[in-house]
């Protein structure tokens, strides 16, 4: 019963190849982690990197990322899209294996309080480490970005969970928390029009009355000609994907629109298709723990 | 990388507890091997364990057990509903995780010449091991049973693949060979017409003319008062679930039945409902082996 954690921290640097190498070393050269992923995102001029590993090896190769981040990114001088706070922005952590949320929340804690002495950079605990419900959202959070954060955590209601009422000169505050796993879901429709996704992302999202945990919207893949309902799913156990696919079948459908295709970017855990397979087959009491062959290699 | 292969030996005894357990003890008390599961049927007098370990810990363990069952259990005084021939009456060999078809035929090979060496047990080679095709199919290299045996090795076409031409005089002969990953799978039907459950069974099962690695037939599941067609899925990789449940669906139609439930019974790889979810969910250049995170873990 080996805990696996995975991290996916994302580093304000889209551009210098040399200095994103630099960063991902920190997590090569820990032991006990596994490089996933990294993707670069020039017009963001950020970096998402992905990994996993035990609570103890997340711990170093978080501080380790950090240090080496405020060594090498200045964020007086940076420009890009994606809105951003900290040399590492933003370092969530996602049970895997064997890990709950509280081993989560522990962990988020001890490299918080490590970031804050260690790379001397001001950190807020958000999502489920957040110490209090409007510190749980991270674009609330990160609201007037690096440029205007110095103000912001003058505010008692902003003030940092771990080094101070105060940011770094160059690599401003990073927020640290357990969340769930994050699925990067997109559902391609059989329009161009892309007033339609746009409609049918306002009626599974949470944020005008849809599904808990879907955020989403609509976007026109150009290339394609296709009207794309561009979806998060933030916590697959809550909201399985089918539901959201049923859903945007049957709203689609009010156009004589149909779902084309769908796609997956990045990794999603096993158990997010395990329970489509199980509806859609109509599979009886199904414990995917014990029937998955895999998961006793696990 | 490491090796791992799945076995799913049948020994004929499914009555004497303490011959059951003293058997899968010889799983148990193999290094590198991990017990699934294993279960008795009273009236077929036959018990199927499930395991799996390295090539060298499953070559190990089915050596061991062939031993025990040939001590332990003796065909002369054996009844039961279900076809046999040995003590040991079949052990296959699947791949589970880095591991091919090439390696569990290699697997079968050693085990079946060791099984006859230390086990005095005559040994057939069949399903992707045979040494001839009309030895691959398991029904008709049982034919005959243990009481038919002796005369049929006689038989230049029966000669046993290792042992010689005879059989163990309370042991009889094994079939030991590599198989794909075999899944029972029944689908429930919202009548309690049995008829048109074997009616349906005969057009998905591959013997008059339905889907290539389909076995089928209609039964009746009395305490639910239930037609099912019970399905062996005898390689998913060709023959995918969600194509079985979607024609019954359409054949079921014609009769104004619909499916109402379906169950996996016991142990099935994660591909078998990856498969699945991709198909309905509609995904577009799923790489299971690269996206699942769990994947990386193995």
């Amino acid at each position: 019963m080996a805990k696996i954690i995975e991290s996916v921290p994302n580093i304000s640097e889209g551009r210098n190849q040399e200095i994103i190498e630099a960063c991902v070393d920190q997590i090569r050269t820990t032991a006990g982690c596994t490089l996933l992923d990294y993707s670069s995102d020039t017009s963001h001029n950020r970096t998402v990197i992905t990994y996993m590993g035990s609570p103890e090896a997340c711990e170093e190769a978080s501080v380790k990322l950090a240090k080496k981040a405020v060594e090498l990114i200045d964020l007086t001088k940076h420009t890009g899209e994606h809105p951003r706070m900290g040399c590492v922005d933003v370092m969530p952590f996602i049970p895997i294996k064997d890990a709950n949320t509280e081993d989560c929340i522990e962990l988020s804690k001890k490299v918080g309080k490590r970031i804050a002495e260690e790379a001397d950079l001001p950190v807020f605990l958000y999502e489920q480490s957040a110490s209090a419900p409007h510190r749980e959202n991270l674009a609330a959070v990160r609201k007037g970005q690096f440029e205007g954060m110095a103000e912001k955590v003058k505010d008692s209601l902003w003030i940092p969970d771990f080094g101070g009422q105060r940011i770094h000169p160059t690599g401003g505050v990073v927020a640290v928390g357990a969340r769930p796993p994050l699925i990067a879901f997109n559902i391609n429709l059989s329009t161009s029009d892309v007033e339609i996704a746009s409609k049918i992302a306002k009626i599974i999202r949470r944020s005008n009355g849809g599904f808990d945990c879907v955020k989403a919207m609509g976007v026109l893949l150009e290339e394609r000609n296709t009207a794309q309902v561009s979806i998060n799913m933030t916590d697959f156990t809550k909201t399985p994907l089918y539901r959201v696919v049923e859903l945007t079948k049957a709203e689609a459908a009010r156009y004589g629109v149909h779902v084309i295709g769908t796609e997956i970017i990045g990794l999603c855990p096993m158990n997010a298709l395990f329970n489509a397979a199980e509806y859609y087959l109509q599979i009886e009491d199904f414990d995917a723990s014990v029937q998955v062959i895999e998961n006793h290699l696990l």
